[in-house]
């Protein structure tokens, strides 16, 4: 079986090549983060996640974690890569110098996290639950709370979870029910039982830091009456642990996939928690962390891409099977390579333009997070809507499209694909939670299209089809890109008016909204993959005009733009015909007719 | 949990009220199948399956099959089931009297076929590949063999098994290397290695028939060179089983679902195997069974979109989460059932359209397949002709789209669904091997566009959509329909323009016909399930102008076809873009570039 690699000349393209990234960096005023530096972190990065972690991903999908009277056993050599990855010092790379941290920008983490998922998703939760509570500490916390959480969180001896979801209530936060009672110390009592923390118990950190939500006595009902804390799973002493904490295990699920990531029913037993952030604004508090998580679940997206993408790459050019139809292309062999075949090469570009065009997403969104810290207000600001705009798309489209390449991964490997030995049927399952987990498709397409775009009033799609807008006056009297920009201007026209034509219903109709969302969510995603498909082949044919090398590289951005842009740009039509279909198809069935 | 129903009233109104089965059956001269007998055995069997194989569906799926020295032990309770199942005479519903059969029709069999792998479609398969078998013998055997082998098989005390694949060739059999070598007594000893061998080894019945392709010495290279050999597991004695078989089962291979039933590395070791049909003619001979077996995995398309549907309408009424962007629906709950969403609807129409829809697909053509057998020559023709056309399609387009469903049904779980705990995901899992097996998506559009439509210089589609424009013609001024017909005519024009444009392009270049056909395959599904909503809806909206009752469901038709036509069918424009774009997009790029 072929190894992964990290494409390391595809991160380079499109950080450098097509987003100016040393610019980019240098212009947040962040001196360490060098070129060399950047190089020296993707390689070494690359490096760790092919070697020591990609050679774990089977093995966590044919362990799993075992659960034992409330201990959690990892998969075998979890540990000890999470060791590794302590020592050299990675949980820190983007974290603050205040508390131990690198200082390095957040995307370059973000791009580390990329490369670890890609190579092991259900490993990678677990430091990836872990900036989640670094960064709600960071932005929420007292100094205290920082000195005694944070800087343990930022070495990793510590790891971190989110505590959200109860059995009754996932994306209804509002009526959750563990409560919080007052301490005579200060603290709180929790109690209550939370589901489906990710990463909730194991036995790779000496300490485990919840972030919790429960109620306060007294609070308002809804989401108004929520509030935040930190409950961890050994009480802090002395600088290391102390007494074991009121919260345990009861169980883990049995899922589908992500088999290595311990996904714990947490019992809260009158747990000793501390509030975080003012009391009732825990939800605000979170939104911080489910913003980030939002986007590292996009990032999710890629990586089952680029890892179906690059195992039925290696398969298709290694299996015989039958005959090209314009005559043998190996005709030594028993039969020709299946690559030869069209409806092949349709199921491998589609997954190379889903891959690398997912991966362009995920870096634009990153450099817009980069610029959230900006001293120019205007910038933070046009960053700060962008990127509102672009999570909920970004989150929602990468993982749908990364579910289908995933997908096609195992459909060109055939019946072989079905047995867990390639482990491309491994890459399906574990793909498959990304649509769900951190508010599912449609929860995005309504964060989307309710809350950002029509309650902005449409600016928040604005300042976008503004940038895709100017792109297009720019490139005008380029040749090369005609046919793409002419698209492009077409459907960034298109786009406002599906808006205006939801927009004016819902006035009438709320539910117009809904039952135009995750056609509009998808639409937009394809649109904004086909702006920066363009960038790409405006890139690639500059350097080909300029001869600069790398001929076959650059010819391939070019055919996959022309591929993007042929078979895969056309799902807008479809999806544009359903948001002007209306909710009335919807909702004219009485619930209990459905079936009868 | 929600208990399966088979959806009989639906079953009905496919059969009686669309298809007109009742005179379908007379005019077959099927005396025994009277609508009471049809009626009675769909009833018995929807029981035997929802109360028997239902409850085994996820211990099977949990429990799979075991493999211990050769012997394989089936979960829990399928052997008993089996036992039932045989003494019930179920086995014999639909084949030949002469060999102890019912003599009903192949339908009917079909049919209740599709109940049982809509319970439990890994437990299906082990009837479902004796089918297979039978079919085999009883179109090619010689007598001797039906008495020996026929007998038993539709006694049910024996099952079959079809052993085609080898670990270097599954699509491409013309490279198959397993060996035939003639023993003095008439008989051969049969030698090589054959996987992934559907009910290929088991504990369910006395003895195993294995159907078996191989090579006689100094055969033809290629697909000429094939015969066809029985290999039973036991060698026959005296009416009942004598000497052990060379054949063993080496191991069972570890999957991503279907893991209640057992899928089999065979290894022949000079096993005794006896010659059935003519020399070198085993592949034609072969084809008896693949397409029955491909009607048989279209099945499978239909089983888990029904599955899928049913479980997530219960849960969509239930799980209370959010309200009703129009106000409460449920203002005593916390919450509103999620069905108020119009994106879950969305997700229950999708579902049912392609349950329902699917399940009229399967029903069209099991009456072509029960006309096979007309003694009107020019009937016989077209229903050849029209079955020929439309299994390839039924095969792939329902698969994916009983994917899509499974997928959906899980989808609005949300993170329930990725628990084992639902059911939901073992759907998705067992319902991702019938994209592939039988023949991929790819390997069925391409049996479309290129063996049957262009081979055929148009005619097997023209048949077909002659059908459809008599039906446009004879409804164009149904004032009811009219949105339908309308759209329903331009697409039917429009296919064959479609076809024109591939098959003049294929003329130059053989590969335009490998580019176009996935996306032609799908156009067509979509296509040929309009023309069934619409013959649904005429039907529907027949019994509300006549009040004859059951308002409920037939305006839940007219809604599902209304759904159908605005949010389905639109997809055919983004297949028809994909078809005439051409094979550039997809052959310009070198193998060795689509990564660097």
């Amino acid at each position: 079986m072929t190894d992964l690699k990290m494409p390391l000349r595809d991160y380079r393209f499109a950080m450098r090549e097509v987003f100016d990234w040393d610019n980019h960096y240098a212009a947040l005023g962040n001196e360490d983060a060098s070129p060399d530096v950047v190089d020296a972190i993707l390689e070494e990065g690359a490096k760790f996640c092919e070697n020591v972690l990609a050679p774990l991903n089977q093995i966590g999908d044919q362990q799993g974690c075992t659960w034992d009277n409330g201990e959690v056993k990892t998969p075998e050599g979890f540990k000890e890569a999470y060791q590794q990855y302590v020592e050299a010092g990675w949980p820190s790379l983007a974290h603050s110098v205040d508390h131990g941290g690198q200082g390095l920008p957040q995307s370059l983490g973000s791009i580390l996290s990329l490369m670890v998922g890609t190579c092991n998703w259900s490993w990678g939760m677990y430091p990836g639950l872990s900036h989640g509570a670094m960064n709600t500490v960071e932005a929420h916390g007292t100094d205290e709370q920082k000195e005694t959480y944070l800087s343990k969180l930022i070495e990793g001896t510590w790891t971190g979870t989110m505590c959200l979801t109860e059995p009754h209530c996932g994306t209804d936060l509002g009526i959750l029910r563990t409560k919080a009672e007052p301490n005579e110390d200060g603290s709180y009592a929790i109690t209550g039982t939370k589901i489906f923390i990710s990463a909730g118990e194991h036995d790779m950190a000496e300490n485990i830091v919840h972030i919790v939500l429960a109620r306060l006595p007294d609070a308002p009902a809804g989401t108004k009456g929520i509030s935040l804390f930190i409950v961890p799973k050994f009480l802090p002493a002395d600088g290391g642990i102390g007494e074991r904490n009121g919260v345990t295990c009861g169980s883990l699920e049995h899922k589908m996939g992500i088999h290595g990531n311990a996904t714990a029913v947490l019992n809260f037993d009158g747990a000793k928690g501390f509030l975080i952030g003012p009391p009732n604004k825990g939800l605000n508090c979170m939104f911080t962390f489910m913003n980030s998580a939002r986007l590292g679940t996009a990032q999710q997206g890629v990586a089952h891409a680029e890892y179906g993408f690059q195992k039925s790459l290696a398969y298709a050019k290694d299996r015989l099977q039958m005959r090209s139809l314009t005559g043998p292309k190996n005709p030594e062999g028993a039969a020709d390579p299946i690559i030869v075949h069209p409806d092949v090469r349709r199921m491998l570009l589609t997954q190379k333009a889903f891959a690398e065009g997912g991966r362009m997403m995920m870096l634009y969104c990153l450099q817009m997070a980069d610029r959230l810290v900006s001293e120019d207000e205007a910038e933070r600001k046009l960053a700060d809507d962008l990127l509102a705009f672009l999570t909920p798309i970004a989150k929602a489209f990468l993982t749908e499209t990364g579910f289908e390449s995933a997908n096609l991964g195992m459909q060109v490997f055939g019946g072989h694909g079905y047995i867990a030995e390639w482990g491309v049927e491994q890459n399906v399952r574990d793909a498959r939670i990304a649509m769900i987990y951190e508010g599912t498709t449609g929860v995005q397409a309504l964060d989307l299209l309710g809350r950002k775009v029509l309650m902005s009033s449409g600016e928040l799609l604005r300042n976008f089809t503004k940038v895709v807008h100017k792109f297009c006056q720019a490139e005008i009297d380029n040749e090369a890109l005609a046919p793409y920009i002419t698209k492009l201007n077409e459907l960034n026209k298109e786009w406002g008016e599906l808006t205006m034509h939801v927009g004016g219903k819902a006035m009438e109709n709320p539910d117009e909204v809904g039952a135009a969302s995750v056609d509009y969510l998808m639409y937009s995603g394809y649109v904004v993959s086909a702006y920066l498909w363009a960038r790409a082949a405006k890139v690639a044919h500059e350097h080909l005009a300029a001869g600069t090398g790398e001929e076959a590289f650059y010819k391939g951005k070019v055919a996959t733009t022309k591929f993007y842009y042929d078979r895969i740009l056309p799902r807008t039509a479809m999806h544009a015909s359903a948001i002007r279909s209306g909710a009335e198809n919807l909702m004219e069935l009485d619930a209990e007719h459905f079936s009868v």
